[in-house]
């Protein structure tokens, strides 16, 4: 069994209780969806998971910042997230450019690609500048951090991968409901062990949690009725989709 | 100036005239459309290049499968391809995988990625089966050789390369107008060049060309109206995306 690549076990029992889910900012509308539900199938079940932002939960040295940081700092506030910025931002512009937020990220025992990288930025930034300020480089650092946190959660046996029961799971707990044919071409796309049992590691974990946290929220943006269906002209539908082609 | 790296130029002058566009099959319905045109933006100009299957028109040397062939055989007919399928497949199944059809396109002075085969068999089969018969190879033959034959009349300087302004003229002669915000979009996903003035070499248009395709051919199956706007249920936009991610 293979070391556990991603540092040491985080503190499970520690998370704050959930807070509104993350696309929580607009409540479905009732009697406008066609199922049972009150809410389209694609918002599935409340997350269980940390929120982002909540503090607390002792990320401390499993931050996905951690390895800029050469001293200890009080977990769960504000100046962890500035001092982990600073560090990143190493020719000082106020900007993290996508060098510097790989290199950032991949001294967190990751290798992120180049690829990975530019997804990041695209989805929170919605542009191909390819430059996050403060704002951004906050959302991404508790981004990531709530997704480890999931993935570490799903992968019992410390594997460093997570199966494709586990990946449905963990997208739940993010509060994506996919079906069984989606998941399944999450898995082949996403699975690169090359192994007989299909698998997902963590950093192609991460890159179909972007991708299905991006495209969700793509297609949200045309639900505007959160009816499940969403029209799109063949312009915004090109918009839509190319950004997470793979350049 | 680097060598013409697909060959000897085609013989320009001899196209058949054009017949129907690929996407002929179902006419625009008229008294349907919003726009002052009878077909939806994304329908483009009609195609002025050489219609799949016209035969004729000289590619002896030329089609993308010519070096599979050991001795010459007369263009333009089916048993060329015929031929060509037969070499392909190596394994002598009757069908033609992943590895096989990489195999014989790479042939063809290029380098022809998996992840490149893997689109191309998608999208000519709508399965992820990564297999395809006669049929579908007849497709993919006619239509590497219509887009070589494009790309071949927009390279005008032999370069290998076309520019921007080029490759969205190559788009409207296969029938598929974009914008200048997709065009953009679409060099800056295909560009792999690294140089200081954006262009696209032959292997990434016709990645670009694939994706152009059969994310047109998505949308206009959901555009029944012929509208320009197509209506996608969550599960269908997921199932419709996913596939032209790059695993």
């Amino acid at each position: 069994m293979a070391g556990y690549p991603y540092g040491p076990p985080p503190p499970y029992g520690s998370s704050p209780a959930p807070s509104a889910p993350p696309y929580g900012d607009k409540p479905p509308k009732e009697g406008k969806t066609s199922s049972s539900s009150s809410a389209p199938p694609y918002y599935g079940a409340p997350p269980s998971s940390q929120p982002y932002g909540a503090g607390g939960g002792g990320y401390g040295a499993q931050h996905p910042f951690a390895s800029l940081v050469p001293s200890a700092f009080p977990p769960g506030t504000d100046p962890n997230v500035v001092a982990c910025f600073q560090a990143a931002d190493r020719d000082g512009s106020g900007m993290i450019d996508d060098k510097e937020l790989q290199s950032a990220l991949s001294g967190y025992n990751q290798s992120f690609s180049l690829r990975t990288v530019h997804l990041l930025m695209y989805l929170f930034t919605n542009t191909n500048v390819r430059k996050i300020g403060p704002k951004e480089f906050t959302s991404v650092f508790y981004s990531l951090q709530n997704w480890r946190a999931i993935f570490e959660r799903f992968d019992r046996d410390r594997s460093g991968k997570i199966d494709s029961s586990e990946l449905r799971d963990a997208l739940l707990s993010l509060g994506y409901s996919v079906s069984l044919t989606v998941l399944d071409l999450l898995v082949s796309k996403f699975d690169k062990t090359g192994g007989k049992s299909r698998a997902i590691e963590y950093d192609n974990f991460i890159e179909c949690c972007l991708t299905v946290k991006g495209l969700t929220e793509k297609f949200k943006e045309k639900d505007t009725a959160y009816s499940g269906s969403a029209t799109f002209t063949y312009e915004a539908f090109m918009l839509t989709v190319l950004p997470f082609l793979i350049a």
